[in-house]
């Protein structure tokens, strides 16, 4: 038999054969997204492999993560924009929470900076799914699921294609996950994404959180429209995306209500915030060294994600100022060009193993920019946090942080040297932070099963019963008027109205007739009287 | 120190004394519900006695089943009736369903059987919460949690007198976790209690639910009125109900997805369906040779469940006529007089290993009067089923079976012995049955941890963590207005008319301003004219 991708390369084609012949464990496609999105992925995909699955990575052929590996086979396709491009989009989007513009320009600036990004996105899925050869291939395949981040809209058009049950790995983004399951998302409480409302809010909170509610539909819409046009291109027919998703068989969301606030979920949710919590591993010689000379003040790591390690220098010299006021030896993952105001106490360095520094018992303070990966590690590690959110959900990671007295949130563009140091200071200095932070994390740690093995066992689940039908709920059979009985409570008010309508008539009816024989009665009596 | 509880009795003050003064472990005040619903709940004490907690189990001196344990001391308190009457209650309830009478009067039957088995829950609870002994010695005892089945709600009001956090063990009936969680329950999919609808509804369906769904709530309220009453009385303050209800921590749910239909739940609603299903032990010889014996038909089991052994001997002499006509070994749990008709096949017996039985290859069908534990074993073991629902949750358990394709359902009041036959040679001989049920026990199966261990993790995270605050929705704190943003709306709304009536007004105004120059021209104009 021919490998369906024997018309890849060789290394592909060989994976691929495998996968094909020999048929242990099932098979796995992942349509995963690039970036820190995938960095947690990844790890259950490798705990799947373990565990004998063939699996099937479908990456750009330009991207950050998706590197070869011995746990699964990477089949790359090519995209319409170059490497430079790429990091061009990916720079200016990163960069943007860092332009010191007003604020109209900045929520300009915003908009177009997520649109190139988003256009780059649609760019890589359209070819994609116009690459013929790779379809082709992923049909042959005869894959048990679909693993994929719903955050682009491509893994779930490839689902209805190839007809394969699929599981979502997802942090949540614009309601997204509420509106495609269709679980209800009570505005008075849920408060919407970038809102920066708790669960607990004023009247006038509750109104600017319905407010943001109204947009978030239309942000949606926006955001996936031309994905619809292409699906529908893609699949033959006229298709909407809100049923595509409405396929997905099992929803692995990262959040923990430690963190989110507690809400309706569906059945179909499966909840693995903190999946890329592990207990520290020793650290190298150099971090050892480090983290072993910084005495009795211990450390603060800083670290602003994956995607962002060099800022603006104005603004590196003003984070360097606020770091030298603190008797903390601080790691800081940078890049860029050195402050020249650098203090002796901060270190410096290219990549740092973020959890196994938060893990010993010399970590102090976590200056993060509340991505929800770090801000898991955080709370896993019970360390209190200076939160300097940047874009996507990290406003609403830090909202939350703070709510709950574990963390302060800084404005990174308006924050002065003074109200980092402050910050820090406040986290390392004032006790409730920590016993804040301590308290979130022996709640998230005292879970039945961690959620790496909860998250593989769902996909394992999905791939041997062809999905998770039980758990699909009749709502989605029901359209927005059935859904919300309007039918039916139009009905009995209607029902009410012309009961109320003949009883009326009948009583008028009676009256009449009592008033008519009185009249003539009354005439009677009259004319007897006359 | 003197043992709280050494007023009460010998052997009791001697598991206290080692409750309060050892110290090893959590303690554990349960304050369970009587009859099938102790059976599993008493599992998860057990266990949990296994992993070191010291158990204190109330009861009322007059029970079916709390006997004294090795694992938990039982405290029994006074209550106003004798074993007799309790009896006697309880068997006009579990007779009613069997009353050949009208339907209007069998209505009333029910509401009066209903009435009087509440009136003696509630005669126990309030001999329980004015025993100032007990109280005396609970309030010394100083629990780390409270585990009750809400049924009842004794066991809610006293965790809000003890200040200690609680547990529910439940089954869910009308809805009561639903009202009490403010968890969303859209009436056009999530059937009301008793009206026999699936998730799947014609316009009809969906009119008779909401209709249904409007009774539920003074149903609710009725039977718990009392309560109310004697919490505020005991509590010695004005409290409602549902506020101390929403005190609950975690709910444990008897449910799995396999039997329910998947609705909105909460982040406290942890679910342990199927929690009393273990693999089979090995039969006694008694049973192993009545197995065997019934050679390549195999065994069919039946029992109305611990409640229900014994009933009038028409339907009695019906039902053996019908397991006559089968060639399967029937297994019967019956304690009444023997039916002077019963076939060779046919095998009364006072109690059977329920579980065991069915677990058994040779397990062919299941007769059962669909209470949930022996759904759930009927599921566990795969044994297609013939429900004959007599009261209480059981009507729902059976249609849910049925609409999966795993059961048959028969109302025992109108069944032939041919409807009786007819239906046991369906669910034998047509596959779709077996496939089905199988189907539904692969899924029920394939979990990432056993329903019995999650119970015990979270009864034990509730003890550690002195509650679950962080799974305690902010709707809780919300009226009803605000709950559903209408006083947010009304304020929208009012800003909307107040625009467009001032928007009108100055439009009226220019009009008028325009109208009055173009009048006043036209005025000059025609007096020019003139």
């Amino acid at each position: 038999m021919e490998s369906p991708f024997s018309r890849l390369n060789a290394r592909t084609a060989c994976f691929l054969f495998a996968l094909v012949t020999i048929g242990e464990g099932g098979r796995l496609l992942v349509i995963p997204q690039d970036g820190s999105h995938w960095l947690s992925m990844r790890a259950i995909v490798e705990k799947l492999s373990e565990r004998g699955h063939k699996i099937v990575v479908v990456a750009p052929e330009v991207n950050f993560f998706h590197k070869a590996s011995q746990h699964y086979t990477v089949v790359t396709h090519a995209v319409p924009y170059t490497p430079d491009e790429f990091a061009h989009r990916f720079r200016l989007f990163t960069h943007q929470p860092f332009e010191e513009v007003p604020f109209l320009s900045r929520l300009v600036g915003l908009y177009k900076a997520t649109r190139q990004l988003q256009e780059m996105f649609f760019m890589t899925c359209e070819s994609l799914l116009r690459n013929r050869e790779i379809m082709r291939s992923l049909e042959e395949s005869r894959f048990d699921a679909l693993f994929t981040d719903p955050v682009s809209p491509c893994g779930v058009i490839l689902a209805e294609h190839l007809s394969v049950p699929s599981v979502y790995y997802y942090r949540g983004f614009p309601r997204l996950e509420n509106t495609f399951t269709k679980c209800p998302d009570p505005v008075s409480y849920v408060p919407a994404c970038f809102s920066r409302n708790t669960d607990r809010m004023t009247f006038i909170q509750r109104l600017v959180n319905l407010l943001f509610s109204f947009l978030e539909m239309p942000l949606l819409k926006i955001s996936y429209s031309s994905y619809q046009e292409i699906a529908s291109e893609f699949l033959q027919r006229e298709v909407r995306l809100p049923t595509l998703y409405r396929n997905g068989s099992v929803w692995l969301l990262r959040y923990d209500f430690v963190l989110e606030y507690p809400r309706p979920v569906m059945p179909n949710m499966v909840f693995v915030g903190g999946i890329s919590c592990e207990e520290g591993k020793h650290l190298s010689q150099e971090f050892e060294a480090i983290v072993n000379a910084s005495g009795e003040h211990g450390i603060v790591v800083f670290s602003l994600g994956s995607m962002v390690s060099e800022i603006p220098m104005k603004k590196a010299m003003e984070i360097a100022a606020a770091l030298g006021t603190i008797p903390q030896t601080v790691l800081w993952r940078y890049t860029g060009e050195v402050p020249s105001n650098l203090a002796n106490n901060t270190r410096l360095v290219k990549w740092l193993p973020q959890n196994d520094l938060l893990a010993h018992p010399k970590a102090r303070a976590f200056i993060t920019h509340a991505g929800s990966h770090g801000i898991y590690e955080g709370i896993c590690n019970a360390v209190p946090m200076v939160l300097m959110p940047l874009f996507g959900d990290q406003m609403d990671n830090a909202v939350r942080m703070e709510s709950r007295g574990a963390g302060v949130t800084l404005n990174v563009l308006e924050m002065t040297s003074k109200d980092l140091s402050d910050a820090l200071k406040a986290v390392i200095y004032d006790k409730t932070y920590k016993e804040n932070i301590k308290r979130l994390s022996e709640l998230h740690l005292d879970r039945p099963i961690h959620p790496l093995d909860l998250a593989v066992h769902w996909v394992e689940f999905v791939m041997k019963h062809k999905g998770a039908p039980h758990l699909r709920p009749a709502a989605h059979d029901l359209n927005w008027v059935q859904y919300h009985s309007i039918d039916v409570i139009a009905f009995l008010l209607a029902v009410v109205l012309i009961v109320l309508y003949i009883s009326l008539e009948c009583c008028l009816f009676c009256f009449r007739k009592c008033g008519w024989k009185k009249g003539r009665l009354n005439k009677k009596s009259k004319s007897k009287s006359q």
